[in-house]
């Protein structure tokens, strides 16, 4: 969370100036391993859509954009980033999230990468991943400042089946997600 | 998001002035529904993370609340706080949440409440949960800076279990959670 948020809010401060000089973006440190350890929203994201939400004041415009990246992260192979100089020097694979959710995300990319989550590989793989996210945040802000509207979110097959039951309008309408497949589909979800 | 983390700041703002008085409480709004509708982490927790982190620089020290924080929603009764004057007046249940997702935890208390997602009791409830989180993460705060310690996360007996293997120092380390049990048991996750 801090890594992008603050890449992106530090980078405004030294060519804006006030009101980013003075943000206190060490506070977003607590997102980090979807927040405190939790393993809930991915901290990459949570600073993305805090940086995207302290610039744009549109609500529609902030949820498109949130929208947006949120749906890119889910379905982009990742980590796409290659430092010239990493803090671990390795040839990590690239594995689609499927999931906003750090726990979800990071496990299906163990599961590929056949490494420990305390491993140097899995690290590596978080901050890469958040050069990504912050990357691709500033891409979304720069398109929309230039007045290129958000593409809309496509929530796939799976998740149109499901909301067309439990979401806004349908017989059950009991829900509230705009993805179901990174927790609720077998291959996923059971335990082996 | 913004109900938890703005009622904290804006009256530490009226009381103790700068640096929250010029804080940009409003960019907590895209906490809502889990951030922008996702259903991902519960937007009072977001915001209540949010705040512990904003007062608190000491890492241990702002785990350890949020680790309280987040246990204490989900194996807590919510709504607990019944406004003198609701938005919408209803006999509430009060359900334990189970996790700390907005969406599994709106989930089961519609369960229990059989109303759709999009009615004014479901509205109210997430109100009033507001409250409750706002009021149990300003009594945290408050016991942290009289010098009382946080009340270690109990993990559970499930949870426990699935981390003996899959945490830290497990056979197989390869999950970051705190919390297997509102996802991964058939109870919560399977569909009828």
């Amino acid at each position: 969370m801090y890594g992008v948020f603050a890449s992106i809010v530090t980078q405004l401060a030294g060519k804006v100036g006030e009101p980013y000089k003075s943000f206190p973006c060490e506070m977003m440190v607590y997102g980090e391993g979807g927040v405190a350890g939790w393993g809930a929203l991915c901290g990459t994201l949570n600073g993305g859509a805090a940086a995207i939400s302290l610039l744009v004041q549109n609500e529609v415009e902030r949820k498109a954009l949130i929208d947006e990246l949120f749906g890119w992260y889910q379905n982009t192979k990742l980590p796409v980033f290659t430092p010239e100089k990493p803090f671990f020097q390795a040839d990590l694979p690239a594995v689609k999230p499927d999931s906003v959710l750090c726990h979800p995300s990071v496990s299906t990319w163990i599961k590929q990468s056949k490494v420990s989550f305390y491993s140097k590989e899995r690290k590596e793989r978080c901050t890469r991943l958040s050069a990504d996210t912050a990357r691709r945040t500033v891409e979304l802000l720069n398109a929309s400042f230039a007045g290129t509207s958000a593409t809309p979110l496509n929530l796939g097959e799976k998740t149109s089946g499901c909301l067309s039951c439990h979401g806004k309008g349908g017989v059950k309408a009991d829900v509230l997600t705009k993805s179901c497949t990174g927790c609720h589909f077998p291959s996923n979800i059971q335990h082996p």
